[in-house]
């Protein structure tokens, strides 16, 4: 760190790096915002005046509000949930998303999630940071757990990119239409329907 | 008609009655303004300004923006999609997906339904709007397919909800995440999946 190099390297980006207080108290203000006033009420002036920040370093670290709410949602994810392992697919399936309609249900991130995709539908950008940014990463875990059913034999292989993308639009159509209401007998028949295991099977 | 009653009554109702005209001229303003400047460049000023409608009248005959882009949606949608009948679901899957992308893609209508999403994640009356009105709607058509392929005994009458609902949410994320392009191969394997039709069958 004394290496005069790295030293005028970081003077010279010094506008372009985050000072851990100041992303903290901003990401913290639009946490907050978005838990009171969702997507409607939501506006980078106001996170300015509670992060007492100025307009353009938000801007600059968070070209969008989408980038924004995929910091505020992803730190409280990674904090809130964890990927189950029961043994088999569709009971992973059916303790994954209790979990995750609990943690949007009854976190200010449900409403977080909501203003990511709305607000993706605005301009090209914040679709961006949706598609390139905050999908590949969050569907990390969820990947994890289909492979690991593959690697068992429950599912095709070449079949859980699709099972993918049909569990992530289940979720969507129940977020977006707020119906999140835990019943674990409808989330099981959904769930044994992707993982293609029968009723009376894999109990 | 001439029933005096009757009269009384359309009169003391007139400033809630549509003209065709006025109604006509708001929707076709609303179509050209999503077209041009989607979700985030809508506004209700323009569309009043376009149309020489007044305000009040806009928000007396549509409550939200959602319930006028549900209207804008449903015409467009009435006048181009038809239901497939290839005899199978999966192939009647197929076919009505690649012609709902196309209609998204290539109409304005992929925006307007876009803006209906977004617009539905802003107030509970929105939500409502998306929640009541728009997909019952919408749905009957789709559930009539389901329930055909449940009388040929493809798929568990039981499942025919759980089947919708999955393959509306295929549909979302697509459209959400603009991912439209017209590839058969990849829309089969879903199409299948859904249907719970290995490939090889059902050809």
């Amino acid at each position: 760190m004394t290496d005069p190099t790295a030293t005028e390297r970081r003077r010279s980006s010094i506008g372009a790096r985050r000072s851990p207080e100041t992303e903290a108290a901003i990401l913290s203000a639009a946490r907050e915002l978005l838990a009171e006033r969702g997507y409607a009420g939501f506006s980078i002036d106001e996170v300015a005046r509670r992060a007492g920040a100025g307009k353009p370093t938000i801007y600059r670290w968070w070209p969008t509000k989408a980038d924004l709410f995929i910091d505020v949602y992803s730190a409280e994810k990674a904090a809130h949930m964890a990927l189950p392992e029961t043994g088999a697919l569709w009971s992973d399936i059916l303790a994954y998303t209790r979990a995750l309609w609990g943690f949007w249900r009854e976190t200010p991130s449900g409403r977080t999630f909501r203003a990511l995709l709305a607000e993706a539908q605005t301009t090209d950008a914040a679709l961006a940071a949706l598609r390139e940014k905050f999908l590949p990463e969050r569907l990390k875990d969820l990947r994890h757990m289909f492979e690991r059913a593959a690697a068992r034999g429950e599912i095709a292989p070449e079949a859980v990119d699709d099972l993918l993308t049909l569990y992530i639009g289940f979720n969507w159509v129940h977020l977006l239409t707020d119906r999140l209401a835990d019943d674990p007998p409808a989330i099981a028949r959904v769930a044994r329907l992707i993982a293609g295991t029968p009723a009376g099977e894999g109990r």
